[in-house]
């Protein structure tokens, strides 16, 4: 940490960084907004160099759009909260970076989505999108579940949801699977069935599988028996991440992510009925975060 | 097709290409391999242009063990069963190829395979190695089933069996599945546990997973429930996969590959039984299927 800014004079900036972009805002002393930026994809798994790049942009772009300049940040306190350093390996280098900030504290997108959910350090978060994962932070303690990825796991999520979905229907074509309805949702949605289906799924990212998720939930609200197993497999995980993450007694716990609304239906009821309402979007959190580090380190130099 | 070599300076040539490489024989009119080739990738899924060059190089390198020239290639019928064709759009193209052959004749690499395994036109095979797919040919009708690829499809192969090792390790991890004694086989193949495992499989490829699928026999073996359920899964769907080729009534039934010695034990008996010793190598089955197509079109135009 240097030393010649004057505190009264730093700004906050929180940066919430995923596999396709990541987005950045500026605040105040006083916690007021007063830029923000985007960049591209951040999640040092896909590329370390690439990840600080857009990191910077977005930083860059936020001091812009708050009439500062690039030097300014050297003003800044950070708080990245990145996708992909779950992975320790990463953690360590994205931590030891020469970065341009004041000071920069680092974490997981996961901990900042939930730091921001809740508007405090504790909680808890379940996440179902194109991925799925769960996080709990209560006092020192958290606790990571999932998060491993496509196709290792991610049950719950729109991505295994749709890939589930075209293993049945390729079961169902070459008649070694039971029928499901949705061979004709699928056909509809990709124009194409059997062989022809693998093709069109050549080269397909983990977001182009969650596009599917809809259809199978279409299908289970049918009655269709392969979709509902399907519904109910993801909906049974995700119940089952919620009771450990409810172990730790977090003061509250929230579902973020595309696919959470429809599936916390099919979750146990108990589970389903105690999920809260996230209170604010993921950079507010990584800005929450880093100021809170930072207060506390300030406050052991003062003592 | 050309008119100037005399059909006795006619040679031909079998290439089977797959993902990784393609290997071309070379035989003269009584059938006697006179060269031997080989090249890069040649499955077009991944890359026509290459899928080609490499076809042409195994060629070139088997006319010079030969003791010819790449001109040559104008007295050459040539069989191709080539990985991906299964794809109807890239049948076309490959179909389409200004080709430097007398002839072409182009298949799967599981029509040659087959072909080969029976030394007749008709039969079955069923393949386990890091991909699993059936196949059989009688008379005029041909029936393919799986060759979906990784990891949409191939139930009962090396890579599948792999996947759902270390999704089933990843759930013990986080106690949120059943233990298994594959966490402990798989912490000393990979050196990791948990997350970790996540980052050693960054980037693996279907071949990459295969590796894992010895270490799932071994606790099946040792009765580990888990390792026992995907051992089961996979020789079941194998086995329906073998009543449905039997609908067909091949001559012969055959299982190819490198999990198929050890997954046939876990087969249905009555199909296990019934499977018969594979005769020859792929390429074998090449020549004579562009030879045996070859005879019948002189034949139909003498006519």
């Amino acid at each position: 940490m240097g030393s010649q800014p004057a505190t009264e004079n730093l700004l906050y900036l929180g940066v919430d960084g995923g596999g396709t972009k990541c987005r950045a805002i500026l605040v105040d002393q006083n916690n007021q907004v007063i830029g923000e930026g985007n960049g591209g994809p951040a999640n040092p798994y896909h590329g370390v160099a690439r990840a600080l790049e857009s990191i910077v942009n977005a930083s860059d772009n936020a001091l812009r759009s708050a009439g500062l300049k690039p030097e300014d940040k050297s003003r800044i306190v950070a708080g990245l909260g990145l996708a992909g350093v779950n992975v320790p390996s990463l953690y360590t280098i994205v931590k030891q970076w020469d970065h341009p900030y004041y000071a920069q504290y680092l974490t997981t997108d996961l901990h900042i989505a939930c730091v921001a959910a809740h508007s405090q350090d504790d909680g808890a978060v379940i996440v179902s999108g194109t991925g799925s994962c769960g996080f709990a932070h209560v006092g020192n303690e958290s606790l990571t579940l999932g998060a491993h990825g496509f196709p290792l796991g991610d049950i719950g999520s729109g991505a295994w949801m749709g890939l589930e979905c075209i293993k049945a229907v390729l079961l169902d074509s070459d008649e070694l699977g039971p029928k499901t309805a949705m061979t004709e949702l699928v056909a509809e949605q990709l124009q194409a069935r059997g062989i022809m289906i693998v093709e069109r799924l050549s080269g397909a990212k983990s977001s182009d599988y969650a596009k599917m998720a809809p259809l199978v939930f279409t299908a289970a609200e049918q009655g269709d028996e392969i979709a509902l197993k399907i519904v109910q497999e993801g909906a049974k995980y995700l119940t089952d991440v919620a009771r450990r993450l409810w172990e730790l007694n977090p003061p509250r716990m929230a579902m973020l992510g595309g696919v959470s609304q429809r599936i916390v239906d099919w979750m146990d009821k108990d589970i389903a009925e105690k999920m809260s309402k996230p209170l604010n979007q993921p950079e507010f959190g990584a800005v929450h975060y880093a100021r809170s580090r930072f207060e506390t380190e300030l406050k052991a130099v003062a003592e």
